[in-house]
């Protein structure tokens, strides 16, 4: 059993309170807000050893606990708000709070996010962060809306963070002149808040690259109810990637995760709106393929077409 | 440095979203809520092997890991409406993912209470879980509200929980009638919730006793500025207590914590409101002291009087 199957065998159940808008089962939770506004509510943990190193810098720790929460707010294109902070540490070391705070910091304060409440206790170390945003009710991005005939896009290159990874593991060798960068990707993700509240009025549902774009992808497919086939040789990679996976296929890019890109699609009559807002985002939006109907992931190449049983990061897969 | 400083060196701010109605500091945030309501966002984290044994029943967890949260939704006086959940887990055993489910839902189901989110990731055991509540924009019940001349009460029996965990360790010989009620009163407390609610017109300030009553009182004169004199003979303890602890005072009931009652303070002139809702609870409410002006606590024993320097739990103390 993977982590989806026991959320949805043990903790997925319809909502009975009218505050809940949406529950388990998005990006994010909804919440009836002031004003015409829908809470945004999502949280992640990273556990040192699985998510980051044992004995990855601070500044990393709290940028990326605090990047891969606000990812899920851009994913359903909400305006962050604030932050809660849970801390389980080995011991009390000043200089490494100091970083890790330097490092929440160095995302929140651009945003503008509080930090309105937390916990700290000891045990191994572990960040828990539960992040709110905001958005007008019946606004927000949704993972069930996309219908065929869609395009899909994706935001950005795709396995950067895969790059970063395998580099800093001595599995890979990345051109030095980009090696800085892929590390950042994996270490400092840019979440894409703005583009996630551009995209508002204009996608018919989008997820954030957390797990990989089949995996991810096949959350919108699952959640909506049809198929998507994709065009490989469209997938957007940098030139680092391409330096260094150009024989080996698209792996990285379709099942590491950790890109933090947006993957979202827009209906036909839509396009005309999508391109009005496209010269505003330097990241650069990618069609990629379109949605179907069935309820297949088909990945096209040169030579033919695949289709993925499961791919992406799971973190119970046997 | 402990887990107070830790928050007030590293992480209190300002908040500045006109959204959070009340930052870090008390039992939860506020948030600007529908309709006139405020929402009400508190979380904790439980370790394995720190907050519960290594091999603790997945039914226990379950429920203590929300019971503990809902009960700072009672100390602010909120009516519980859902969390999140985050589940790190060594490995996938479904047994225990149904006996811990089923002790969530022990609590969660009387209450009304939907799970709205999560994350379920792999690591050491630890359960962290973010608990929402509402309650009418300013009646949420605070640590600050404490002046001079109020008294100070709490609800039920102080020192069970201290009484079950010390007779589970063989610490102590609990009288075989009494060992079941506070191995339960530890590992299955009953947060205040109807407590709470009822106390929102009538309390000054409130907090629950989750560090013992001497660190939690604590906060309610710091945050308040003043200070208290709290009557030793007056603390309510149990039969259980009385038969194992009359002659070695009263440390378990003022330093231990995980009771998880209520202690609150009452300005003379809402007395008869207070005398006007006593019957309704069964798990009473006593007078143990009153707020005087100053900063410190003093207990006063039949022998004279003590001012404590630290007492409670404290996750960092050396």
């Amino acid at each position: 059993m993977d982590e989806f199957g026991i959320i949805e065998t043990f903790f997925k159940r319809r909502p009975q309170s009218s505050r809940v808008l949406l529950g388990i089962g998005d990006d994010a939770a909804l919440m009836e807000g002031p004003a015409g506004h829908a809470y945004v509510l999502t949280t992640d943990t990273l556990v040192a050893g699985v998510h980051f190193p044992d004995g990855a810098p601070g500044f990393d720790v709290g940028y990326k606990a605090l990047a891969v929460n606000v990812s899920d707010l851009a994913a359903m294109g909400a305006r962050p708000l604030g932050f809660l902070l849970n801390l389980t540490l080995p011991t009390v070391d000043e200089a490494w709070l100091t970083r890790f705070r330097d490092g929440l910091s160095a995302l929140s304060e651009g945003l503008a996010m509080d930090l309105i409440g937390g916990d700290t206790v000891r045990g191994p170390l572990s960040v828990t962060i539960t992040a709110i945003g905001e958005v007008l009710q019946g606004e927000a991005l949704r993972r069930d809306g996309a219908r065929v005939g869609d395009r899909i896009y994706v935001s950005g290159f795709l396995g950067e963070a895969a790059l970063g990874f395998l580099a800093r593991a001595g599995r890979v060798a990345v051109p030095e002149e980009f090696l800085a960068d892929v590390v950042a990707r994996l270490d400092r993700p840019k979440p894409r808040i703005a583009e996630g509240q551009a995209l508002r009025s204009i996608a018919s549902a989008a997820i954030d690259l957390s797990d990989g774009l089949v995996a991810d992808l096949g959350h919108i497919l699952k959640a909506s109810g049809v198929g998507a086939e994709i065009d490989l040789r469209r997938l957007p990679v940098s030139d680092a990637y391409d330096a260094v996976f150009s024989t080996v296929g698209y792996d990285p890019a379709l099942g590491f995760g950790d890109d933090y890109e947006l993957c979202f699609t827009v209906p036909p009559e839509r396009l005309p709106a999508f391109h009005h807002i496209l010269p505003r985002f330097g990241c650069g939006f990618h069609y990629i393929g379109d949605i179907v109907a069935g309820e297949s992931l088909v990945l096209r190449t040169e030579t033919g077409v695949y289709i993925p049983q499961a791919l992406g990061f799971n973190h119970f897969r046997g």
